[in-house]
């Protein structure tokens, strides 16, 4: 077989967070040179798989600064596609871990086609999907975001009917599956995020206060100051919204580090409401769901397909069609321009 | 029988946190104008007692704060005693639930003799003292210093041996019992204290660095970069040194909010670093010792004072004869200033 097309994106040149948003072009570029054959690549005992959908995700920021950045992640490397959660499909394989035609979830490159070592090959999940669900959904309310809102509420949040939540990009992938487990579980929401519609999506989802925090009338201080105290915030923002929230918190409320995304691309906020984290005896937690995922994987792939499937829960998909697309579709979430779970979609099979 | 002199140690006026040091004659007062019949004073139901100990602790400087001040505690009130933990000798009883001659642990104002109502009666402590130790200790290593450390340590520290400790203000009662809890528990220590004499008791106690913050010529972040990264942070300062702490965390650091002395007399230092919380999973908790009690005072009770008998645990006493002596006592607390554990003694027996 003649060899195809391979093409990926890759990652050029780091840029420090201070540095501001990452550039198309410069910091990151598409390549459709590279080529593959497929029936011969060579497999070593792992497999040859079809990409077929990419996350967009937030903390992918973070893996955009110098290689000696110390982080919980690894930076990405230049000359090399960047990489994140992603669907594919086996088409060749040496391995019984995944025969032809299985559907893996899992860390991907940013590339057509890959082919997956066996260690690779042990990291991935097998998807099941009996209930036929696009496969977008595998990296959002059933990926990566979506474990993070349901293991961090679970294990983190300490809910009880009647208190009251603040959660930040409500209406992001995170944010709006927090304000649902919330409203399950009889807490009162206040939400915030960056556009009216936004808010609207917040209401609809049962946040009894949503604001804008772009507004420049609508001051965040001022809102927490009405409708709190809050028992849990849910950060996924950090600085002078952070600050506010510790300002405006209950004894013993806990604080959820899910994302710092004010930080990622400028300079931080200083935080100068410390004091509260000993006055209130406030718990703050980072956390990311990788150290989650052996307590709750088996429950969260049993229950949230079918509960998707059923229409238990309301999400919002924000689909670009092909890999050249992946630096828009990374500043605009970067941005918070994106209208819901940012997901590439590279085939549909 | 005559009115018997009932000294005082009264609180006259707020002061701000960013206002600097209380002072003497203007914030408290010593006032031995009042009288007590200590035959006919009505009891109630409740129990005329004599105060023999009370302890001087940092945390009494955010009591002394404006009326509205939010807080874990109640501001004292302007024209009243001071109040803290204390111990004392039951003179007569109401109540079944102390007897004359027993000896009580618990709040007291800080005033000579004092009738505890019913009510107050049932939140203090009837202590056994089988081992004959001075009631000081009952104060200190034996009293809310004591258990803050204990407590804490068990409830927050998930300490394992071989991981690193930093703890601040390593010289006082909570700091130096820390250490030794953690020197118990097979890891290694890095202290700070305010002079050279701390330091060397650090070092007596277990730690393998321990430092002078006081001296120009040391930076915290220097000692941290050197010999951190660091899985424990007690924390009874706050702001700079905080901020480094944040900096030279390992993964999956406990960071241990005991107090934050540094914004107790003046501005809080921002925090910059709060973002290695997310990219750490740091967790960081504010807690108060009154808290852990249910919990954990049996165990302490029937343990640590037949420890302390036995001398498997150092601690150093700073005591102070007569009431009059409360407000330098205090001063040199929010200083630094003290040798060992504050404590006022007022009577023998």
């Amino acid at each position: 077989m003649a060899p195809t097309r391979n093409a990926c994106f890759v990652f050029l040149k780091s840029i420090e967070s201070a540095a501001g948003y990452p550039v198309n072009g410069k910091t990151f570029a598409y390549d459709d040179s590279p080529r593959i054959d497929l029936d011969k690549a060579p497999l070593n005992g792992g497999a040859l798989v079809k990409t077929l959908v990419l996350s967009i995700d937030p903390y992918m920021r973070g893996k955009m600064q110098a290689p000696d950045t110390k982080s919980y992640t690894d930076m990405y490397v230049a000359g090399q596609p960047l990489s994140n959660f992603g669907v594919g499909v086996v088409l060749r394989s040496d391995s019984t871990k995944a025969r032809k035609g299985d559907h893996l979830y899992g860390y991907f490159p940013f590339q057509e086609y890959s082919v997956q070592s066996k260690g690779d090959l042990d990291k991935l999940r097998v998807l099941k999907n009996k209930e036929g669900l696009p496969w977008s959904l595998y990296v959002g309310v059933l990926g990566m975001p979506g474990k993070t809102a349901v293991f961090g509420w679970k294990e983190f949040s300490k809910a009880e009917p009647g208190q009251t939540l603040f959660v930040t990009t409500g209406a992001g992938q995170v944010g709006s599956l927090v304000i649902q487990l919330a409203r399950r579980d009889g807490l009162k929401v206040i939400g915030s995020a960056g556009s009216a519609d936004k808010v609207k999506f917040m209401k609809t989802l049962g946040a009894s206060v949503a604001f804008n925090y772009k507004d420049s009338e609508t001051k965040t201080k001022e809102v927490l100051d009405k409708h709190g105290p809050i028992d849990i915030y849910w950060d996924s923002v950090g600085g002078k919204m952070l600050d506010d929230a510790l300002a405006a918190a209950s004894h013993h409320a806990r604080f959820i580090e899910c994302g710092m995304i004010s930080g990622y691309n400028g300079p931080g906020h200083p935080i100068t409401n410390i004091e509260n984290v000993l006055t209130k005896s406030i718990t703050m937690t980072g956390f990311i769901v990788m150290d989650l995922e052996k307590k709750y994987d088996e429950e969260f792939y049993d229950e949230m397909p079918r509960l998707i499937k059923a229409g238990k829960y309301e999400f919002l998909e924000d689909i670009r069609h092909g890999l050249e697309h992946v630096g828009d579709a990374i500043i605009a979430v970067q941005k918070g321009d994106n209208k819901g779970k940012s997901v590439i979609v590279l085939a549909d099979q």
